[in-house]
């Protein structure tokens, strides 16, 4: 650690000139300051303001503060000043006294005062390292904190594909690689993992089958998606809306694979508006039958996974008649294919054929013409037609039975959510891998660098590696949830909104970062070999199926808007007084002229500010959604056009949302890391990506008076050194992952 | 068009309550003044700063107050009060004196004055459209101004792709693929399409090989690369590095395809530092030939186009050595296969194998083992071997030789950049059909909404449609230029850096309205037949190949950054006088707090203001770049680490001087539009883009000074407002780019 001899004089200077730089650009006034009162030979070149300083040199220079730093006794960093002197000292290094006065001057004249400012170079475990430093944890002490909850599972599921049978296909036609898959899930049958979602099973265990289900997403997302179907939806829906006796007529014939088949809800014309969907079941008390119809085109079951070739039964969603009477949607098992495959009478089924991706799984589309099933194959657990003929249900309204029926969709959100982190991990892995392999570009002839090493390539793949570790603890704490509710035979709607969020931000991060992996390893990425064909073509339908994303996220809006409105309908005033006092003192805090200001290291990194800022923005955006719709209805608009109108406000409050949601998740998740290091890790990702969130959408934050400009731009710059921070850990926290070998394909040459 | 009667009391204050609410969200003392000073009846309802009032109910009060401007006399339009009092008078409706007159003295404290307030009522042609009324412009006017340049050869080409031939292939192996894509090309090659971009055919043509180039993209993109491989990239290197004797030897079998060939440039282990790459062609004095050797695995020849199956020569780029001293890369025609399709003695080709798309092309990796080429197979227009066996070049500087050969890249970029617009318009085209069709969810049971009809839908395609139409205006216009150059015999490094623009900003733009028409079209869009699988996979690699997107941003920036310095060095402190004087009128114009509060809709969709701002971004950019990485290298980094660690700033930079490119560019090109119908749309497209841009970069602009907070939410509000008023021509712009039906596929249903 040494100086150069321009510096050596400017040494008093350095640490106040850091301080000035590192907080954002300076302001004209603050330069002349600067340059009008201390004259300090050197000075000038820092003082230009079209020449910023890089974030390179400003971390070269902190880092070399810092180092001079340790050394010194603590009585001597009363200021920067101070600071200044006492590292000239200690490097022997002259300077003029007068200019030291006009130093300290200065120092008072731009607020820079005493410990806080000082503080920013004490190195209190805040040294920033570089990319060749070492990392601070052991990927095994990580892995086993991700790992959590259920890894017996995860190890198992490791295992089962590191063995011979399950490779990539090449290429391979749509009937091959539809015989694969299902060869494949009667090996995941065999080993009990289908099992693992049913109370008849001896192996259940809720949590495991969603650990699972996120695991095989390793490696082949058709052989994943036929798995959901099978066990998960076409299983899952007997095992949710059936009786007791149902579950144990069909349940082991499901696990084992004995029975395959589907969950027949999406109608072509009704894919997101399921109450409206057109397919009858109408009881006929003669033969205590029900009929099956699709009344019209509009009506077929569309897209039905295992329909086109292996299903024999469907879990079909019909409005339901009895006695000329209307009582909306319910589920019946209809067998649609004999033991030796043919469609059963009655049943038409249409291949869909070839799809952008997933072409290992048979989806078809169904049509029922006059269909019948007997009476006990309506599932019974919210209604039934009772030995009178008549129906009976213990949920009177028919807007909560509804709901009761669609509760079935929440494990299959949380099980895509966390297949699609797979997915980006990955993308993470490969393009990472060739990233510190690959060089291209160089000072000189034969000496080129690293991908790695260049920023535009940190840009693009570091924030999303952090956005995959905080995904994957929000994702990994509603597991935990939803097993324990299910296990308690618990309510599932609390965790609908949650299971809403987490599917649509985590669908999008993995299509969006299997796209960035493609990118990043330009046209090797483009190679089937490599991987990112397959991710981005197959993960590309998760933003869609198992609920569109648009549609979900306004879920999740509607939500939040009536959780506002019931605030204000049981104790009127009250509720809204203690919203109002929520907003007001975030406001009072986040809006002070002083802290919207604000911009020192120690301040950007709380999580005081973070939750303040994604609490406060959606507190705003609730306030101004509601009126906006609140009026237009005022105005005439009936309830379905004013939330139309207003719908790009709804979406963005469901955004604001779901960020909030994923930090206190996090936040509380990290609480249940007990090894320090890889709590570290992870809870400087949370850092990371909040930060990332509030500088992403800073234009917001700065129209509605949250940031002073200045402030923005010290958010940016932090933000930024953050991420690169995160270079020393990429390659621990990549492996950590557990990424079966196998399933990654072999390392692209570099 | 009638008021309800809480409105009519009101009436003389509505004029003003849109123009306050218009502009932005009222303050805190805006609506003091108002709630104090004014007690119309109704009035609290308009004034709850949580309850802004919708951009719908903004929209409808508008057209309504036209509605009843419309039928006044002139002079009863001087001020807002004034406006609504003629209103109110015509309605019939009472209102309450004291309140007319503090009204008045309120508007005089807002600020709300004169004619240039109520101009924003007076019905000039400024109507806000609903989406259900018609359009302003005819389809065939319309496409007759999208058609230039060369529209003959744009009729002609769709004209083939009805042919019965021209059938989008469904799931069909890769070996079938290639022999379908290369019968398609015999087809193009006989109807004399690769003809026109050669000198040594009767049709040559350099602008109407682009227009064809980009009308066949509407179809097969194998076809289209393996066309542009064929004729563009082998065919053109040796048009443009080849002598006019090795021209008229080679190019008319290239032309008719009777030698399909290969362009040889990229190697494994460089694909973008093209100066390093590694293959030798070594003179060998003894037999008057080259010896052509692959030295290691790095130096193979990859991805190579052609080259698994069809080619039978290859322009190869090798490092040349001639009497032991090296000339860097230059290039000679290998011949690779023989007659009946067996590699030539010492040539290897691997399969590149299966890919994420393009599987219609044969891309191969070609290595050499001693191969040897005739001298004449040097192409020889920038440099030879002399009879003597001497080096003879005409251009003195090895790197001024090296950006010639390198000149071929230019006009596959610009191609590449106007296939990549073809399938953003295949995408719309299928995307906003289906929206038009598809209903989804409504006020009521059998009463659902187009999907079109909803906000989010809108938000999702009609900046993609604008950005198209901007896109498509800038690329015609820089096909004309190239056409011109090329045929003048010109220089082309002049248009180097914007077709470098153009085809990141085209290429990118192009795969992400892929992915969001897929979006749009949910489940549908997923289906292979619907287009958005082939067209996701096969543009995906346009943003890597014929120059990684990241890289040529960079060349752009590189650019703007030489030009920079380049006016200090010829007259120094002139030319930073120059650069200074500019930068600060526009500073002092724009940052001019009145200027960076003003927030009329007039003042915001004014051609200066958007250009100012676009100009002053990239100027600010350039100093701010420029300067840090000449104080990093005062600091001791190579050229090499500065540029690198400053390579973010740099990437903006690129982005910013696109962004400003593509807006000169285009506003010169509507100049040539003569029909004003078509000039309207197309005029309203770039303001629209313009204001996109801005508003996405916001975050700038205010961390800048460029923008109030007030007048960037009005930027915000304005974007939105504009965009919404597509509405009317979105079926027309769609039919206006002349999709053959074809190509587009059978519509999907509603």
């Amino acid at each position: 650690m040494t100086w150069s001899d321009a510096d050596l004089g400017l040494l008093p200077a350095l640490p106040m000139l850091y301080v000035a730089w590192a907080d954002g650009e300076l302001t004209d006034r603050e330069l002349d300051l600067l340059r009008s009162s201390c004259n300090l030979e050197g000075l000038d070149a820092w003082l230009d303001p079209q020449q910023r300083p890089s974030a390179t040199r400003l971390r070269l220079l902190l880092s070399r503060i810092r180092a001079a730093a340790r050394d010194l006794d603590l009585d001597q960093r009363h200021d920067l000043v101070d600071l200044g002197l006492a590292i000239a000292r200690v490097e022997g290094a002259d300077w003029d006294p007068k200019a030291v006065e006009s130093l300290r001057a200065l120092q008072d004249a731009l607020g820079f005062h005493g410990a806080e400012a000082v503080a920013e170079f004490l190195p209190a475990g805040t040294e920033v390292p570089s990319p060749e430093s070492a990392s601070v944890v052991e990927t095994s002490t990580l892995a086993q904190a991700l790992d959590e909850p259920r890894p017996w599972v995860r190890h198992e599921t490791r295992a089962l594909l590191e063995e011979p049978d399950f490779q990539h296909v090449g290429e391979i036609g749509t009937d091959a690689y539809r015989t694969k898959v299902f060869q494949w899930l009667r090996v995941l049958a065999s080993r009990g993992l289908g099992g693992l979602a049913f109370p008849t099973s001896e192996r259940h265990d809720t949590g495991a089958f969603l650990a699972a289900f996120e695991t095989l997403a390793f490696f082949d997302l058709s052989l994943v998606v036929k798995f959901g179907v099978q066990f998960g939806l076409f299983g899952g829906a007997i095992r949710f809306l059936g009786t007791a006796e149902q579950q144990r007529r069909w349940l082991p014939q499901v696990a084992s694979l004995d029975v395959p088949g589907c969950f027949a809800m999406t109608e072509l014309g009704h894919g997101s508006n399921v109450r409206e969907l057109e397919t009858r079941a109408v009881y006929d008390p003669g033969r205590d039958q029900f009929i099956v119809t699709t009344p019209r085109v509009s009506a077929q079951k569309d897209w039905i996974g295992n329909a086109a070739v292996h299903g024999r039964l469907a879990v079909v969603f019909a409005q339901l008649e009895v006695g000329g009477q209307d009582h909306g949607v319910h589920a019946l098992v209809v067998p649609i294919r004999g033991p030796r495959g043919g469609a059963r009478r009655g049943v038409r089924v249409v291949d869909c054929g070839l799809k952008m991706g997933l072409n290992g799984v048979d989806n078809g589309r169904l049509s029922f013409h006059q269909v019948r099933v007997p009476r006990d194959h309506l599932l019974g657990r919210f209604a039934w037609i009772d030995d009178e003929g008549q129906y009976q249900s213990p949920i009177a309204s028919p807007t909560r039975r509804f709901f009761s029926m669609l509760g079935t969709l929440v494990g299959g959100r949380i099980a895509v959510a966390g297949a699609s982190l797979s997915v980006a991990k990955v993308a993470l892995a490969v393009s990472l891998g060739y990233a510190g392999r690959r060089r291209q570009f160089g000072p000189g002839p034969g000496e080129e660098v690293r991908l790695i090493e260049y920023p535009s390539h940190q840009a693009r793949l570091f924030p999303a590696l952090v956005e995959t570790l905080v995904l994957h603890l929000a994702v990994h704490a509603l597991q935990r949830d939803y097993a324990d509710a299910v296990d308690r035979g618990g309510e599932l709607r609390g965790l609908e909104s949650g299971a809403a969020a987490l599917k649509v931000r985590s669908s999008r991060h993995g299509v969006a970062t299997a796209r960035a992996g493609r990118e990043a390893c330009g046209g090797r990425g483009y190679a089937a070999v490599n991987r990112f064909a397959a991710l981005c073509a197959d993960a590309e339908v998760f933003q869609t199926f198992e609920g569109d994303n648009t549609v979900l996220v306004q879920l999740v809006a509607k939500d939040v808007l009536t959780r506002f409105r019931g605030q204000f309908s049981d104790g009127r005033l009250l509720g809204l007084a203690r919203h109002l006092e929520t907003l007001g003192s975030l406001l009072l805090r986040e809006k002070n002229p002083i802290v919207r200001r604000l911009r020192s290291e120690a301040h950007l990194v709380t999580r005081d500010l973070h939750r303040d800022l994604l609490h406060g923005r959606e507190l705003e955006l609730t306030q101004q959604v509601a009126g906006s719709i609140a009026s237009d209805m005022a105005l005439g608009a009936s309830p379905f056009e004013a939330f139309r109108d207003n719908q790009l406000g709804v979406l963005a409050l469901g955004e604001a949302h779901i960020d909030r949601l994923v930090f206190e998740q996090v936040e509380r998740e990290l609480e249940r890391v007990d090894a320090p290091d890889a709590r570290h890790v992870l809870d400087r990702a949370l850092t990371t990506w909040a930060l990332g969130r509030l500088v992403a959408d800073r234009a917001w934050f700065l129209e509605h008076g949250y940031l002073s400009t200045d402030k923005s731009k010290a958010l940016v710059l932090e933000h930024s050194s953050l991420l690169t921070e995160l270079a020393p850990d990429v390659e621990i926290v990549v492996e950590a992952f557990g990424i079966p070998a196998q399933a990654l394909g072999a390392p692209i040459a570099g």
